[in-house]
């Protein structure tokens, strides 16, 4: 059942039975239907959100309306309101599921807690946050430098599953760009 | 001399003097000269880098010639190709110095034997990344959301500081606007 986050864990450091049991007592299961939200704006985020299944979108609505995707996450990504979140401020933007979800949640308390108790996972995350801090500076560059078919051919080379999945209008809007301009490209 | 990185570690946590002193023994000191390179394209990237002094610039090159300024870096701020460093490949990015500066260079070698070591370092890091990612992801929000007026605003608002030190072609360039749409701004 949770054999995906121990083979997610494992990539970058071994544990043991026991470890895995213990790390995972510290998660809470959640499923989610399609159109629900995991993060609202305005509440708080108490959790940081590892998928087992299904994909999501974090998006920021400006004061015109306007949506801007700041990630997606499907199976094996972790997806939050990460200023929200480690700074315990009010979320800033809302999550929603694409489709059926399932998700394992972990709360910031557990998260500081398993980092003490368990140096690997202080490693873990340690690793994890330095890998994610690239793909976010691999998408500025992308941003600044790319019209919008070298951003799709990009992301179509490093995500090719996810191009299946998302819808065509908010996948334009992931790579900042018209639904007319995204149908030439595809 | 090296006061300001043991400030800069101990505001996510205290380290004995003993501690510090072993800390430090694997940094490598290093001065550059403004227009100096720290990193430069197609290279190893071996270090991480702590600033204890000026002002540098990250900046990719496209094939056009045209640069983006991927960072800044001054006092108490990390600076590397992080991708390269991270995952051991060439670097695509350039680095170099605005002003003349005074730097800690950390290898990946050592950061991995210290937080091996000392648990509080493998904390101090994963904490820094946290941080950094998160202001990655608000750079993102800027990117895709503001306009020029929005995004010097907001620059202006978290570095005041950063400013008064970086000429205005260079801050155009990072803002991604020209250098005349800035002069009005500014």
């Amino acid at each position: 059942m949770s054999i995906e986050l121990r083979k997610h864990i494992e990539e970058i450091t071994p544990v043991s039975d026991d470890e895995f049991d213990y790390i995972l007592s510290h998660f809470r299961k959640k499923k989610l239907k399609k159109h629900q939200f995991l993060v609202q704006e305005n509440n708080e985020v108490l959790n940081d959100h590892y998928v087992i299944k299904g994909l999501l979108k974090a998006y920021y609505t400006n004061d015109e309306g306007k949506e801007h995707i700041l990630q997606f996450a499907m199976e094996n990504w972790w997806v939050t309101d990460y200023q929200a979140h480690f700074k315990k401020e009010k979320a800033t933007i809302n999550i929603d599921c694409l489709e059926d979800c399932e998700i394992l949640c972990l709360s910031l308390e557990n998260r500081e807690k398993l980092c003490s108790e368990l140096q690997k996972i202080e490693h873990f995350f340690r690793i994890k946050s330095n890998f994610g801090y690239v793909a976010l500076q691999r998408r500025i560059l992308s941003l600044l430098d790319k019209d919008a078919k070298g951003r799709y051919e990009q992301l179509m080379e490093l995500y090719p599953t996810l191009l299946q999945r998302v819808p065509k209008t908010i996948l334009a809007s992931y790579l900042g760009v018209s639904r007319e301009t995204l149908s030439r490209l595809s």
